[in-house]
């Protein structure tokens, strides 16, 4: 009898969830029962409140300052130019909390604080602490530049977020249910995910959609480049997904916020060029692999909002992991309830003595 | 068509492994192409390069002192007596590395360091940097009490590092190789490892065990306390594993070490002890589980060679991670050549729109 090596899992079920279905071939995701372009312009604490709740804990994460150890720590690692997601991974280790209910509280609202004031300490600015008026993402706003944000751009901050809050089983969600399946705790388990994020291969790393863009800088320059890309054989950044066949549902939802902001700050150019690349990718995409139905993903629109809302590209992925985190808590919850050890095996293929 | 949920992975092979072959029917464990038993009294960075080697990396770790930003956490940690083994979680959270072969010695070297420093200062003892002319072993033993430590120490040591350093796909082992098989680095594997191997189900806590025959305190009253245990259907701490139905071909070897170091140490009396505390438990199992086959497990031999050593309780699982990192390490390095995220699947049961 040979032995089956899933060696990517690829297709082996892990879990039941009531947190989010992605439905690749028909362009659905459903987050807690509703549909992503339904609870996209929820306030962020509304959304994170339903995920929770859906996995049986009733809580809203406010913003926290951070301890002492904590914020020494990230003076120190900015001292050496750390990147932002080792911050933040060493940072979220340092927290500590007496059991899951706290974890999570302080986990999902420690988050702003730690990558807004890790990203003042690197530009040589004070910290600022969160206020306690502010929601989530205007604090996140707030504690990155020391103005208190003007409401659309809270709405466009809010709207990635919702819109990234959960998706499913991907690498980081699965690495929080493994550790957090050996009963381990929650800042264990999500300090894990923040790991499995910052690998290149996790996706959702929105920054090279925007440099290709940027790369492109003018709408003519668009087919002569994309077409070499193409050629090539490279990958065009931002478009394709491994789950999604037809449009991934967060595009237009997120296009729509970018727009805004755009429309917002009077400058309409890089938008516009955006739309013009994106047009000529998809088409060059099917005259060259027809029938590959390669869409435009979640990343190239997120860059646009990203950098719409004035976040820098080294921003990106920690504000993800701002918004996937409540995501991480609510499985973690979720996992509780199984209370089996995640373990697969292994076959050997080595030497034998 | 029902879906197959595999919730624990139970059965499923999820990676093909040069490293170790953990063969629960008939007691075997095979490390790097070697019974456990023959490279148990090796030192320990012998059996490091060995693992390392297999899984295509040339190197030797050496115990290193710690960058200051993470001793100024340790002091920091230990204000607030965070427990050991978080405390190795957020320090090793706080290390960099340029690329894989950097962060190989920086984390085998550091978690000694670690371990030995944070011991130190939780006793307001000052932290103690590693010597040059020691292993990593003997630097442990060093760095937690300031001696030198003598040889047959040093080998007990290494013992216990040697057994433990492998086995097969554990939870904390798969952790490492989810996340790195993201792309993320060495140091965000190891890290969410660490988080894994902290929790109760993840087995490989010696602790309990030795709890066990501390309450037992006299081998007369042995069959008494553990017949009442196994009447009220509490499980055994040290007795029974999930894989291995024959006895843990690493109990022979750390039983044997421990009682070299209890008898070095001219004070047989809980060795005796533990023995006669095994010969009942075995014998009350085998009368009221018939077929089970419960044996010995590793836990409890681990938890008297740890005493032997000298270590205390709460360093226990620590130590363990001290040999297992070098283990975790080497998955990382395998997992690399596998090139492909690990990813399953979830089904949706929640609500729908």
């Amino acid at each position: 009898m040979t032995t089956i090596v899933h060696e990517g899992l690829n297709g082996i079920v892990a879990a039941e969830t009531r947190l989010s279905m992605v439905d690749g071939e028909r362009g659905r995701l459903v987050i807690g029962g509703f549909r992503v372009e339904e609870l996209a312009e929820w306030p962020f604490e509304r959304t994170v409140s339903l995920l929770w709740e859906t996995a049986g804990f009733t809580g809203t994460p406010k913003a926290l300052p951070l301890p002492e150890r904590t914020r020494t720590l990230l003076h120190n690692a900015a001292a050496e130019r750390v990147p932002v997601m080792d911050a933040l991974r060493m940072a979220a280790s340092t927290l500590q909390a007496e059991d899951d209910a706290e974890a999570a509280l302080v986990l999902a609202g420690s988050f702003p604080t730690i990558v807004a004031s890790y990203w003042r300490i690197l530009h040589g600015l004070e910290p600022l602490p969160p206020r306690a008026h502010l929601g989530l993402a205007a604090n996140y706003l707030y504690m990155l530049t020391g103005d208190e944000p003007h409401p659309e751009l809270v709405r466009g901050t809010e709207t990635y977020l919702n819109t990234v809050i959960d998706h499913g089983l991907n690498a980081s969600t699965f690495t929080a249910r493994v550790i957090a399946s050996t009963g381990s705790d929650l800042v264990s388990a999500i300090t894990g995910a923040i790991g499995a994020l910052k690998g290149p291969l996790h996706g959702g790393a929105p920054g090279p959609a925007l440099d290709m863009v940027f790369e492109i800088g003018d709408a003519e320059r668009a087919e002569e480049i994309l077409r070499r890309t193409i050629e090539t054989g490279e990958r065009l950044m931002g478009f394709g997904h491994r789950v999604y066949k037809v449009r991934d549902p967060r595009a237009d939802v997120l296009a729509a916020a970018a727009e805004r902001m755009f429309k917002r700050a009077g400058d309409m150019q890089l938008y516009e060029l955006a739309r013009a690349v994106e047009d000529t990718a998809l088409r060059l995409l099917e005259e060259h692999k027809p029938g590959r139905r390669l869409q435009t993903n979640v990343e190239f629109y997120t860059a646009l909002l990203l950098h719409g809302l004035g976040l820098e590209v080294p921003l990106f992925t920690p504000t993800f992991a701002i918004g996937r985190v409540a995501g991480w808590i609510a499985h973690c919850f979720e996992q509780r309830t199984v209370g089996k050890i995640i373990r697969p095996e292994s076959v050997y293929v080595g030497v034998m003595p």
